[in-house]
C-alpha cells in the first residue's frame, strides 16, 4: 500500500505492506486524514516516531480478525473514527499496567499511539486498530466532518476535566486549528468566549464561528500591555511563549488549561503560579462519543476550518502547505476512497 | 528604632521611626523574626522591594489605635503572629476590590504584603499590622516555636487545595526549610512522605521528623535515573530546575504542586505536563489557625530546623549566614525583648 514515512525531517513516499492484524483488531481503508501540528512537530523530532504519523482520520472497516462471524458482521463496512491511544488489553498484556487497571487507557504505560509513538498511522492507505478503539460515525455526519473526531474530542477533554457551568467567560489563546474547535466547544457549554490570535484571517474564522475575538502580537508589548484578567484560560497557541502570556491573563485562583504541545524547552517564569495560586491542568485526548455528537446534533461543524484537502500521493506537499503561516486545517484524501458523486 | 532596609542586595542598619498606625491596627514590638528565601530573593531584587523586609514573627502588642478601650485591652500584651497580606478592608478602601468581595483575601488587588510589597517587615524592633490579621499564640506556645507561625501556614496551605486523604503517599521535592515543614505536615495529615533532597546533614533533620528520604543530586544523571511515579509531587527546592524533576517524577493524572518563588526565568519542556495530563497547582499563603493547632498540640515541632540566633543588630551577618549551603532556619532575635530566664 501507499504510505508516507518520517525521514530527516520530511515526509519520504514508501510503499509497505498492508498492516496484520492481532485478534480483535480492524483493518480500516482511511478515507481522510487530518494534519495536526503535531505531526509537524513529528517531522521536527518529538517522540522520536519513524513510522508513518497520522492520527486524525475517518475510515471504513474493511477487515476484522479473531472474532466470531456476527461481531465481524457488525463492523464490516462501518464508518468509523478511533480513539489513539491503544492500550495493554489490546495487545494482551497480562496483567495490564496500574493505568489500565484504574481504567485510564489514555495514560497506559505500556500504550502504543497511532501515529505518534510505535504505531503506524494514517497518512497511508490503510491503518489498523483494536475494535475498542473505534467509534462508528452516524450516516448524518459527512466524511469531511468526521475526520475531525480526534481533535475535537481533545477539545471535549476540557469538560472532563474542569466543571464548566462555573465559568461564565473564558479565553483560549491562539486562532489554530485545535484553538479554533475548543473555542467552539466551550462556548457550545454555554461559556462566552473570547479567542486571542495574531492572524486576522483566522480571527475572522472563529467569529464565523460565534466567537470574540481580539489581535494580539504575542510579543513582549502585549505581555506589558494585556492585564486582562480571565477565570478561565486555555493555552492552545502551540508556541512556547504562550504559556508566558496565559499565566499573565490568568486571575488569582483561576484556572489555566495547558493544550499545546511542542518539542524543547521554553524559559517560564514559574513565581506567578504560585503567587497567583493558579492551578495548571495539562489537557489530552478527550471523549470520542461527546465529539460525535456535537457533529452529529450540528452544534459545531469545523468544516469551515478546511483550508486545502490534498490526495494522499500528495501528503509530502501537503505537509509543508501545511505549515504555512495562514493555512487551517490540510486534509489528505485517499484516492482508493471512491468519490460519492 | 533600628530597622535593617535592603540597599544593593545587602541589608543595611538603618534608624527609623515607629510605624504610625492607622485605626484598627497594632503596633507589635517584634520579638524574634525568621529568614526566609523570599528574604534572600528580595535582596536579589525579587519584587523590586526597598523597605523593611521580613515575614515571619512573633511578637507582642504594645499598642492599638482607633478602637475602645475594652477592644484595646483584649489585645494589648498578648504575643502575636500576623497574617502578612494587607487587604482593602484594612486601608478602608471602598469598594473593596473584586477578590476581596469573593473572600480571598491573600489575593487582593490593592494588597501590601508585610517585609515584602510596599509595607516595612519583621526586620526590626516594631512592625504595624490591622487587627484582623494577627492571632494571639497559646500560652505553651514558645516565641521559637510560634515565629514559625507563617511559613508552617504556607504549608497547611495544600491541605485546603487537595482532598490529602486521597494521596496515601507523596513526594516533597527540597530539603530546605519549607519543604521540611510541607513534609512534616502531610505526615500529620496522615500521607507517607518521601522527601528528595541534595543534603545529607538536611534529610538527617527530616527523618529525625519521621520522613524518609532520598538523596538526589539534582543533576542531568537524576534527570535520567529517577523514574518513581507519584500521584502527589510537592516542589519546594527553590531552584529553577526542580519543576523539571518534579514533573519527571509526578504520575499520569498526577498532581505537582508548586511552593518555590524565585526570580527569573527556567527552561521548561512543558509538554509533559500536557501528556500525562498534570494538574500544576499554585500554593502560596495558608490558614494561621490550622498552623498553630498544629504547633499547640506538638504534633509539629519546628525549634529543630533552627541552626542559629543572632541579635537584631547583627541581621546582616545572620542574612549572609542563611544563605550558606548548611545551614536552615536562622532567626533574628530583638534584643529589647526580655529574656524570660
Amino acid at each position: 500500500m501507499l504510505a508516507f514515512v518520517v525521514q530527516n525531517g520530511k515526509l519520504r513516499e514508501a510503499h509497505r505492506a498492508v498492516p496484520k492484524l492481532r485478534p480483535r483488531w480492524a483493518l480500516i481503508r482511511v478515507h481522510y486524514a487530518g494534519i495536526c501540528n503535531t505531526d509537524v512537530e513529528i517531522l521536527r523530532g518529538y517522540h522520536q516516531f519513524r513510522g508513518v504519523p497520522g492520527h486524525e482520520f475517518i475510515g471504513e472497516v474493511v477487515g476484522v480478525a479473531g472474532v466470531s462471524g456476527s461481531v465481524k458482521q457488525r463492523w464490516l463496512g462501518k464508518r468509523v473514527v478511533g480513539e489513539i491511544n491503544v492500550s495493554c488489553s489490546a495487545y494482551n498484556h497480562r496483567p495490564v499496567c496500574a493505568f489500565c487497571r484504574r481504567g485510564l487507557k489514555t495514560h497506559c504505560a505500556r500504550r502504543t499511539v497511532l501515529g505518534i509513538v510505535a504505531h503506524d498511522g494514517a497518512f497511508a492507505e490503510y491503518l489498523a486498530l483494536p475494535l475498542e478503539n473505534l467509534h462508528v460515525i452516524p450516516a448524518n455526519v459527512s466524511d469531511e466532518k468526521a475526520v475531525f473526531a480526534e481533535p475535537l474530542a481533545a477539545a471535549c477533554r476540557i469538560l472532563e476535566q474542569i466543571p464548566i457551568r462555573r465559568f461564565p467567560s473564558a479565553a483560549v489563546l491562539g486562532d489554530g486549528k485545535l484553538a479554533q474547535l475548543i473555542a467552539r466547544v466551550l462556548k457550545a457549554a454555554g461559556t462566552e468566549i473570547t479567542l486571542y490570535g495574531k492572524h486576522e484571517a483566522k480571527l475572522k474564522l472563529a467569529r464565523m464561528g460565534g466567537v470574540q475575538t481580539k489581535k494580539v502580537r504575542g510579543n513582549a508589548s502585549d505581555l506589558k500591555r494585556l492585564k486582562e484578567n480571565h477565570r478561565l484560560v486555555v493555552e492552545s497557541t502551540g508556541s512556547p511563549t504562550g504559556l508566558i502570556l496565559a499565566q499573565q491573563m490568568t486571575e488569582p485562583r483561576g484556572t489555566l488549561i495547558l493544550k499545546s504541545t511542542f518539542q524543547g524547552a521554553a524559559p517560564v517564569e514559574t513565581w506567578p503560579i504560585v503567587v497567583k495560586e493558579i492551578t495548571v491542568v495539562g489537557s489530552r485526548c478527550g471523549p470520542f462519543a461527546k465529539a460525535i455528537v456535537l457533529l452529529r446534533s450540528g452544534k459545531i461543524d469545523p468544516t469551515p476550518l478546511v483550508t486545502r484537502t490534498f490526495p494522499l500521493h500528495e501528503a509530502s506537499e501537503a505537509i509543508h502547505y501545511a505549515q504555512q503561516p495562514k493555512v487551517m486545517k490540510v486534509l489528505l484524501r485517499n484516492e482508493e476512497y471512491p468519490a460519492k458523486s
